[in-house]
């Protein structure tokens, strides 16, 4: 299968080289390619600059937004959400038709400083602004509720937990399943929560992960559903 | 102990019955005494009148919110989180003073039809208000992320799975812990998420929960934060 992962940033890495490391096709889309190469420094979360990263995975190349997105079969979104739009109208509704699009960024809105807020939230999300905004993609949001290796290898979290899928195609949400199951993903961790409006609960997780991530000093957990088929 | 459960819906019940099972003296608070026990028809959400489930339970009475705030050692918010502000007024500022205030309400919507959405949210919490507008109460926010059952016999999950508790007063938040415990929590599950803020994301977790709700199709579920520990 031929992904591409928009956005350069450690989501993005991460998914690119599971993806790649499966035997996919993968290209990560960036909005200047020149510039993206450029950077030398490491990034305000203290990733190495992308350059360094690419060196070590030949496999993945890099490529504009549009290019991207035109080589790939599907589509996963990776960009800082405050800026998802504005990359995938970058990319091209074209580009994006009919395909699956996997969206794992979230809208954190961190210009009123810490903690952000989302932004939408509460009566909208990134999800359904995406599906509105290309009606014609299959938006799947997925893998926003974790830290991006966990996302890659449940097997970090000892314990049983869960990874949520929201989207209005059915066939696009199974897609999305097999991929996750790929990933290392029990099938039954796997709760389809409905259609794309549920991806306000899902988005909605991340102030109490942000919180959590303080009170307990690390990022290696994640959300589980107790007693999910208990009334099954 | 003395408790006073503002609140006569299900939350309230169930909390209130739980407390005197277990040895306290407890008072429901309500608007209107007459109003709640002239109520012949089961609720919104079909639980029987109160009257019904007072005749049932007569070692609990039902005072107004004034009476039995002034009663309580503890005080327990139950009510609509709408109406959670004007409940705590009218139960007055006097009668909250430097008691362990626990709030378990959820500021849900539900003007706008299904689903609700939250009021406040994201910059602001239904916690935060209440501890603004009572400044020398000692705020807890808890047990507001499940189901009433659940609250007070959380045996009903049979797997692992979370309390969170908010507050910026640690002896409160150490007293409502011990009051979890009683309840039959493992200490180990309650989760101390740190100040009033963190109330957001507690809060922020029931439009999920309300997905979830749907999709599983019953409500003998909770979250649980997976891996909490692993980093410790």
């Amino acid at each position: 299968m031929r992904y591409a992962v928009l956005g350069t940033g450690i989501v993005g890495r991460t998914i690119s080289a599971k993806l790649a490391s499966l035997g996919h096709e993968v290209v990560i889309g960036t909005r200047d390619v020149d510039a993206t190469l450029a950077r030398t420094e490491p990034d305000a979360m203290g990733n190495p600059p992308f350059a360094q990263w690419e060196s070590a995975h030949p496999e993945v190349r890099l490529e504009t937004f549009a290019d991207a997105a035109a080589f790939g079969e599907r589509v996963a979104n990776t960009t800082s959400g405050m800026v998802s739009v504005k990359a995938l109208e970058a990319a091209g509704a074209q580009n994006l038709d009919g395909k699956v699009l996997i969206d794992i960024a979230n809208p954190l809105d961190f210009s009123a400083g810490m903690p952000p807020s989302l932004d939408p939230v509460n009566t909208d999300s990134l999800g359904e602004r995406i599906q509105r905004s290309f009606p014609r993609a299959r938006v799947v949001k997925t893998l926003n509720t974790m830290n991006s290796q966990i996302m890659v290898d449940p097997s970090r979290v000892a314990d049983e937990h869960t990874v949520f899928v929201s989207g209005d195609d059915a066939d696009a949400k199974s897609a999305v399943t097999d991929m996750l199951v790929s990933f290392g993903w029990p099938e039954a961790s796997v709760i389809d929560l409905g259609d794309i409006t549920t991806a306000r609960g899902a988005e909605m997780l991340l102030p109490i992960w942000l919180r959590l991530w303080g009170a307990l000093g690390h990022t290696d957990f994640n959300f589980h559903i107790a007693g999910a088929r208990s009334g099954a």
